[in-house]
């Protein structure tokens, strides 16, 4: 039976609404400046071995829900075949209504495979055979082809600073028309909680760098190396994973001894942890500013809280959950020691836990200077809330303690080639939140005021990013 | 005059809802697997003195409303007669519109009674009487008549493991159709900040169990009989009231030194209570997994803030209030320990503060293990949440972050014969959400998915509840 | 182009809202018990230079607004001309859709200047000249023809205790017809952290009180003798500005023996600053709880976050931001040790961080005691929640947990003579609340629950002030 649910008016619930999305946003290319694809799966143009490995290889989204719905792991992450992976996700589906998922799977289904059937266990055999015979036969159904299917103009994958790049550079050298750029995320860096697999990273970076490093201002030359080097290859951002902010007291001298303790192989008390790591935030911060990056900050995760299937199937396989914690303080304090050095450069913060909504939505104001419109962002809906509550919440917000019209807008943090119709889902929502302002005239809509509207929404779609990344 | 404002299609606010809630949910019995209810009275199917017994004999709701009115003490659990304190709560009914105590005043009006005339002090006194005059002359309104009135299969009550649960043998000796079970609620046995109550709390539980308790295994074997007890009797439940959680490390060396230090009169460090705390949730945890039971948590009140009422008229009366912590990370590791050593049953945590409602949407999805849909629940809205923007932040939430499909739905967690009504309450509430869906094309509604939506209706209000508590 | 955005019916989205905000909210005097203004301003019947002075000369949203915007200092602080910064402001307005400035900007252009024109950079210089010329010609277009323009029948400015209050002193001698009130604000004399800087302020009040200090008692006889003297000028209320609640163990002795020592020229350890201010919130509230004074707390804001701006235009000027802290505890201990001593009287808390609301909530209903309707309250939206959401989820949360027909309503906290509309934004959202639920048949609309509705309105935007206050 064919889907009417999700029809070109989904989510659109004015006439302004569709105007904005149907006149404007639809149309604007994808600027995905956060995101976690294999740069190799694009240099290599790969080739899907079935909509299982497209979809359930690596989203935990989708094996948090299967497993709350009580199918074994077996068929999550273990040995079964792909029809049976994909029989169990079936299932799963109709018992995902309200769930971002539900409409997800068909937004994709739709969109990628134009599929309006509904995913359910009736339909679950023609739909994955279906799928399975357009990823074999045709040949815009690549890890490319799916990229250009969905007009992406930018990708920002997310790499070690140890990371050769190599797959970037053939993407680079290749002509795919698509810009694939390297983002920095040095959390290794700052991961001194086990001294062993410290002094490793610090070893690989070494390799990397072609620096000896023997103290901690080599380990500052060799990270400046490397950033230099991912700087070169068009990098614009770095990003952190943080579970809060560390903002505690430090001197060189501190930094340069705790690092020869823990680099000695001596493991580390919680302070001199907590110290280090607000030096190395320094560090990174200033690193940045001076190359004129972008930085992110995504904080609030507490990872990995089920041992058991850690040690089973390792991280990010869908055992972390939003975290709590007063970090408000810490955070300021790390920006502003930045930012009186005249070294706070552009900054996104992203957080989990949207009880601290508001809290971010102000603290951004604290260190916008007038240099840059927009300078300090608050991220889109990150994770847990990258859905439309969680989108509505974030932007309301925003909109109400800063200017919703310098937001820099959607990005997908996926491993997936078909999850850019999160980007159609934001701009909807978007679209609609508008549309409902101006239906209740709580936003005018007429000549230099509706125009201002038509731009706003452009540049939150895609003007805004290109212009604050310098894409 | 009439009241026309809770009609039949009351909070249902679109043609779905409507179909939703009277083709489906209302016809539905109520398993009310969380409540206070006093069995004894259910035994001796007991008789109402008066609406101002049943109304405001114990509830803390109505008392805070009253003071907030401005009403004198003496009218709300002092020596006022009936009708005085009645028609207080006349007066103070008009000005608690928009608090849910206005719509479960008329509700239960309503159902009980049959009444719709709005109470104020202009009809309090007809309402008085006529409510009355039903207590006192229809035999259908006594304690077990309500009951089967609302259409109760199921009542679970709230327990300490010293109750002899007399009354419950005597309810199910009775034949009464409605299952009356206890649940077992340990909260004393690790009530460790007072070695006094301890102890007097270790010899009730000596003499309930007919064990000598003489250091912690005895303690734990105690228990143990009386969980074995509660089990024989139909048990499948226990509960839990912290303030937040606990999971300190801790060794079985360790909780028989602090058992023998507390027993022997001492009074514990803030540490040692904690650690035993954190070692009694354990042990809790092992027990009701190994008995097949679900665990509830009902965590985050701060209790007794009101010094001097309490000295005047103890606990439960009116003066907790919703609390503030960061106790994700300690929840998160007292459940992991349980898993690790897979002893974490089927668990339900229920949190009173709603900045922290993504935070436990989202921990329940760490534990989902595959081997019962929905083995780990958050708890409908609690206490000052159990109302229709309570529910609706508890259920879109979790619809977010899991699956409502899997949810087991509401509980009344009352004292009263009367408070049934609140399903009614949560019904309409649920139907009028999956029904706004509908309507916005955010849900489909059409064959399969039709069919799936009305089961989950059936399965929230009903089924679900059934099946994983085994009733 | 004429704005027809915000009409007479802005905001009002019913039927019921409309009867309830013209029949009854619009006409009520307006009782701004507490904001910001300058009493010399009122006593010298201030005339404004210009739009820019009255609109941007201390306006901290708009100057965040504006450096989010990318305008530069010398526009937002600096010592560019009127007419730059207001241009500047102008260019801003468009890029704050969907912020509350966006609101309020055309709301004060139409109350107080009869402009409906909307502002934007083609407009700016017409609205800037119309609005010029109006401030130099018109006659009411001062301080207190403001006032009168907007009916103000009260407002309690911020004082300081050793403040003459000679302004206050000027306006009632001159029979203005607006009551201008002081309000006690002592957050200096519990200001340890700096021993210097107490040091100066206790001298300062030396002076002011004419007593000699050279104890804790001294200080403490010092302010009660300015206490009476606010009193005498007709002080109703208190104010406390706090990062959190202190409410540690303190002697009669422990605080002497900390007044000494800070008085005497020694820094204060951490532990001691808290102890000295546990003490000092204790002692401010006996002494307006034996005034009859309302004491109000505004409690979580993050101040002077960006050190740099600090340092070169002081505090107050747009660097502030939202906090996160678990002080509900200490918040319950406090006002229970006043209230175990007889000494609560009447207090408003205002909270910053909405993820507190419902704990705020829900904490005024363990100390409400039945000799006061609504005796502790719960403040309006305040600072960053200022605003339509902050609004209504203060007004839902307050209904949900207590009895928002007892809320003493609005206030500006503002330092500007054109923030009044801040009151109608209030009362129009206040009425379409209301509205919304008669139409959706969860509040009755007859008889006498219509008339309750109507004296609810009436009651939350004038009267329920007006007594409470004693004004």
């Amino acid at each position: 039976m064919a889907n009417t649910f999700i029809d070109e008016d989904f989510l659109l619930r004015s006439v302004t609404a569709r105007e904005l999305y149907h006149g404007i946003a639809k149309k604007l290319p994808i600027i995905d400046y956060h995101c976690h694809l294999d740069p190799r799966m694009v240099a290599e143009d790969h080739k899907f071995r079935s909509i299982t490995e497209l979809w359930l290889g690596g989203d935990h989204y989708k094996w948090r829900a299967m497993r709350a719905n009580g199918v074994a792991e077996r068929y999550v992450t273990g040995d079964a075949s792909d029809w049976e992976k994909f029989e169990k996700w079936a299932e799963t589906v109709p018992y995902a209504m309200r769930n971002p998922l539900y409409h997800w799977t068909h937004l994709e289904l739709k969109t990628a495979f134009g599929i309006e059937t509904l995913l359910n266990p009736r339909t679950a055999r023609e739909i994955f055979d279906q799928c399975n015979d357009q990823l074999a036969n045709d040949p815009g159904m690549t890890a490319r082809g799916l990229m250009r299917r969905y007009n992406v103009e930018v990708v920002c994958t997310t790499d070690d600073p140890t990371d050769s790049l190599e797959w970037h550079k053939k993407v680079a050298e290749s002509g795919f028309e698509c810009k694939v750029l390297p983002t920095w995320r040095p959390d290794k860096a700052m991961a001194v909680e086990n001294a062993a697999s410290f002094r490793t990273y610090v070893e690989r970076l070494e390799v990397a760098s072609g620096k000896t490093i023997s103290n901690f201002a080599d380990f500052a030359d060799a990270l400046q190396n490397r950033h230099d080097y991912f700087a070169s290859l068009g990098c614009k951002l770095s990003d952190h994973g943080l579970e809060e902010f560390y903002a505690e007291e430090f001197s060189d001298v501190e930094t340069a001894e705790i690092f020869n303790k823990v680099y000695g192989g001596k493991e580390l008390s919680a302070s001199e942890i907590r110290t280090f790591k607000s030096a190395m935030l320094y560090l990174f911060g200033v690193q940045d500013a001076e190359a004129g990056w972008a930085q992110q900050y995504h904080y609030g995760a507490m990872r990995n809280n089920n041992t058991k299937m850690f040690n089973l199937i390792g991280p990010d396989t869908g055992y972390d959950s939003i975290g709590e914690c007063n970090t408000a303080a810490a955070m300021a304090k790390h920006l502003d020691r930045l930012n009186s050095a005249g070294k706070l450069g552009k900054t996104i913060i992203y957080n989990l836990n949207p009880s601290a909504n508001e809290v971010i939505a102000t603290m951004i104001g604290n260190f916008q200077d007038g240099t840059l419109a927009g300078k300090i962002q608050w991220g889109a809906g990150w994770w847990f809330l990258d859905q439309k509550d969680g989108m509505e919440k974030q932007m309301n917000a925003l909109s109400l303690q800063g200017l919703l019209s310098r937001f820099v807008g959607m990005l997908t943090d996926s491993r997936s080639f078909v999850s850019y119709p999160r980007h159609e889902y934001f701009r909807r929502t978007l679209c609609n939140m508008i549309g409902r302002d101006v239906e209740k005239g709580e936003l005018p809509f007429e000549g230099y005021e509706a125009e201002r509207i038509r731009q706003m929404v452009a540049d939150i779609c895609y003007n805004n990013a290109k212009g604050y990344f310098n894409f």
